[in-house]
């Protein structure tokens, strides 16, 4: 993680970043990422300098520094904080910048640049995704949902994560029939039909998978045009490719079929199961060896929907399914 | 619910009020709070008015109004807000809050009002926690931890909650043994032993229960103390009281046996599992009739710790435990 940090200060003009949590759930994720602690950190602080990364927090966690007070923190802080301050603007309060602000002065957002670093993995952060991802697909595989309401199966599945000693990334999305054509579907008590679909994604020390299966009942022509669209689009994922022309080509392939992406064709995935990186008509990022993915190409019909998604790390040359 | 935002326009001097969720986890709680919805709604806004409230979503969900690019959600939003604009700057992220006042130019922030709105329930979110609670409750009575490790306890008590058709309303904590001298404790593969304390909550359609058990071994007589300053702090919690006080008055009662309250004695309940109000030696509010609070008085010592938390309505004279 230092070599990393080493890194995102030569980007930056910062000579501190400051990592701020507030409540429960406004928790910038980027304070495991630098810590690579786990658990709650409530209204914790992780102070990122070049030679290290401190954590300030209350006496509910075992901080480097322990404050009882906010004095207290705001003394902690300015012992430790020096020079330029780097925040991330999205992911702070802006009670909690006015207050950075009237004690450091002016705060530079570094927002991007965190996203950037977060986009390559280490090796080691490989390895958890892969791990998450081969959890998630191993469920997939067990679970049954013949006969069985969408929230049962969800509850199954979720149960099976605990089971696994992982937590869901996201709310488990288990949509049958006609439910499957809304992406964002909430599990009801409908009973089983087909299609069936189903998003899931665990997360494994902190680390996120994020799937997608599909069984197409009798849409089995629709599901391989989405099928085939995320093979383009996987074959298209070379190192030095730009994201945009992924999304365009997918898009206009797409289109012959006459469908219309909602969303993006894929997101980063990595501490967060939406990392940083979106993969749409905008995404002016170019794919780099170690870069993982969600890519999810999909169609919503008037009466069911198709999703497929799989995980993806960018290799020397190419994207691979993480199987 | 317009009853309330009624009120709550008769407090503060604004005539639009915006709630942002920016993407997971950063949603603001307050957006289900006045649409009532449910799901995941990222990057959504709620637009509260005097006669009603408004959601504009990405196509991923079914909001009032959908917008397809950022800029068409800027023209949306220009069309329905006026006037005076207030927002939650404790729940607004930063690049958000420079956003809107680009927009709109001066916002008025309101979190505060919003917490005292929130703090005092209807009938309505009384019954969904009195309905969380019931179901954390018999979770915690059927749990069995004899001869298992936390993290196994802590997926058995989640698996329940599912099969309830509820979530957790945070992480579980279970800790055994000297695991339970840390308030936070995550949940390790340590075998049964006692004591044994369990900190669990559910979240029933949208609103959140909160509750911790000890089971304390040999610590029989800490026990007691604990669960006697509980008693007092509920005894004590009647309408038109100050909460400081009650916290103070247990604070004394505690420190006769040497021990010192390292958090609040206890925290509003409601769409948020820590709803805005903190029983500590600051706290300036008022109980007032239909606040609902967990109160969660506590010791840690070096090799154990005891938690006992029960959750309270405050009726017309007194509060109320939640059996």
């Amino acid at each position: 993680m230092l070599r990393k940090i080493k890194r995102l200060f030569d980007m930056v003009g910062v000579d501190t970043i400051i990592i701020k949590n507030a409540s429960m759930p406004f928790i910038d994720e980027n304070f495991f990422y630098f810590t690579g602690r786990e658990g709650v950190w409530e209204e914790s602080i992780a102070v990122v300098k070049e030679d290290g990364v401190f954590t300030i927090s209350s006496p509910l966690e075992e901080g480097d520094y322990v404050y009882k007070t906010k004095e207290e923190r705001d003394r902690i802080l300015r012992s430790i904080v020096e020079g330029r301050v780097g925040v991330n603007e999205e992911r702070l309060s802006h009670k909690d910048y006015s207050h950075l602000k009237k004690l450091f002065g002016k705060l530079h957002d570094i927002g991007k640049e965190i996203k950037l670093l977060r986009a390559v993995k280490e090796r080691e952060e490989i390895n958890k995704i892969k791990k998450a991802v081969r959890i998630a697909k191993s469920i997939a595989d067990e679970v049954d949902f013949h006969g069985k309401g969408e929230r049962d199966v969800k509850a199954d599945i979720e149960c099976m994560m605990l089971r696994h000693g992982v937590k869901p990334s996201f709310d488990t999305i288990v949509a049958f029939g006609k439910n499957s054509s809304k992406p964002h579907h909430v599990s009801s008590n409908k009973k089983f039909t087909y299609p069936v679909l189903i998003d899931l994604g665990t997360r494994y020390k902190n680390y996120c998978s994020d799937i997608t299966i599909t069984h197409p009942g009798r849409h089995l022509r629709k599901y391989e045009v989405i099928h085939d669209a995320l093979m383009l689009a996987i074959d298209l994922m070379e190192p030095g490719t730009r994201a945009r022309d992924v999304f365009l080509s997918v898009d206009r392939y797409l289109s012959r079929y006459g469908i219309k992406m909602i969303h993006a064709l894929g997101h980063s995935i990595g501490i967060n199961v939406h990392d940083g990186l979106a993969i749409n008509s905008r995404a002016d990022f170019v794919f780099e060896e170690n870069m993982t993915f969600a890519v999810e190409p999909a169609c919503y019909c008037k009466n069911f929907g198709i999703r497929i998604e799989e995980d993806v790390v960018i290799g020397k040359r190419k994207a691979r399914i993480i199987l």
